[in-house]
């Protein structure tokens, strides 16, 4: 999997999260995609439970990108950000690093969210 | 290991290796660490291979990190910065994100850096 098309595709993950646009979110992640958010956590697996965990996290929530994707020498891939949200009404941010893996069709096969509780700011 | 021991580590890190101080920079690391830099190289594994390789990497560089690092629900974080370094007298600068995971003394276990060929910048 080459870099381009990886980073291509974490652009793609930012920008139908923001878009509130489940369909297209879930269409990057391969059928047994792993998702651990944060890490640390049960993974969810397999479409069903990403798709499920996905609906839950993108309403009213926003990613602000703050560094460009980095790449790897082989089938990985990392993002650094921001959540925009709220918890109880509140707004609040949690700073986040998503590391990626890919596979042979370019989609996400397995996803590791990392952060803790003090990762997350009361506005 | 909680959040707030392996953050200062990592700042710890970031603060040996912009002073130069290998020793420093080595201590932080157990006796059986892995680095895998960039990921998808073979790793360099044990003291010997840590420090010889951070030898070569810490002369003339510097870590500028671009966000606060990240913790977790288990024994791994990670930091997001930039290497500004020199390649044949020319400046650049080289965009990575480390993760690490730690052993229960609050050493340095493992890490990986995500960076490829196109996270170099010829400045």
């Amino acid at each position: 999997m080459d870099n381009a098309t990886m980073k291509k595709a974490l652009h793609a993950y930012v920008d139908a999260f923001n878009a509130n646009d489940i369909e297209r979110l879930i269409a990057l992640f391969s059928d047994e995609a792993s998702v651990e958010d944060p890490v640390g956590t049960p993974p969810k697996t397999g479409r069903k439970e990403v798709e499920a965990f996905y609906k839950e996290s993108i309403s009213g929530a926003r990613l602000e990108l703050l560094a460009p994707p980095r790449g790897s020498y082989r089938n990985a891939a990392a993002i650094t950000f921001a959540v925009h949200t709220e918890k109880e009404g509140q707004p609040i941010r949690i700073d986040v690093t998503d590391v990626m893996t890919f596979d042979s069709n370019g989609k996400i096969a397995t996803m590791h969210a990392y952060w803790g509780p003090d990762d997350i700011q009361q506005l």
